[in-house]
């Protein structure tokens, strides 16, 4: 795909680029990926986010499972071209695998990663 | 340094953890780096950001020469223990190199990235 919005960003020696997923009413960051120029150029075609699954090697349209999509509000390039930041509209209201709102469910407390967050539904009745 | 905290992150091979900073009351993410063991023991250690730089191969003080510097406010590990989320308070109201608040100053709109955001402070004036 041709595109000089897509070359304007800095890809990895492995064709990636950092993705921070946001909610864009409440400003919770709620997860982070990857993608590839593929998948950048499809989640603009497609108004939600599709990431590069690096364990799985192949497009992963977020939701494709769960139906938790991701649905695009804004997309954020940094300074240095490097990062991508996806402002979006979590639907289901859940991002995590493990059924929170958001990945980033632990905090560091008295020495140690503390689980700050409930689990919203169970994992088996979101991947069936 | 032996710690099961840091113990329980998933370093990538070079020994790095992917860390997004967000402001924690307006809850805008303001920039992303990278860690590795000693910067996020010494974050915790201080109480101010310290992140490894790729480029230049070394420990990051952030503001170590603008004066910009990060105090954490928590620290947030997700789900996969291979990110951080940081909560901060940005001094000087600026994180970008550029003088902006936001090194994510670049929204993607009528098909290219278009600047959306002010110089606070011209970066001449911030690394003198």
């Amino acid at each position: 795909m041709n595109a000089a919005w897509l070359d304007q960003i800095e890809w990895t020696a492995d064709g990636l680029v950092p993705a921070i997923a946001q909610d864009h009413s409440s400003g919770r960051v709620l997860m982070f990926a990857w993608m590839n120029r593929e998948s950048l150029a499809l989640t603009v075609a497609e108004g939600y986010a599709v990431y590069w699954s690096r364990s799985r090697q192949r497009l992963w349209r977020k939701g494709e499972e769960s139906g938790h999509r991701q649905k695009i509000i804004d997309l954020q390039l940094d300074c240095d071209g490097d990062v991508i930041l996806l402002k979006i509209e979590q639907e289901g209201g859940i991002a995590c695998h493990t059924g929170r709102e958001s990945c980033f469910f632990r905090s560091f407390k008295d020495g140690d990663w503390q689980i700050g967050e409930a689990v919203l539904k169970d994992p088996k009745a979101i991947y069936r």
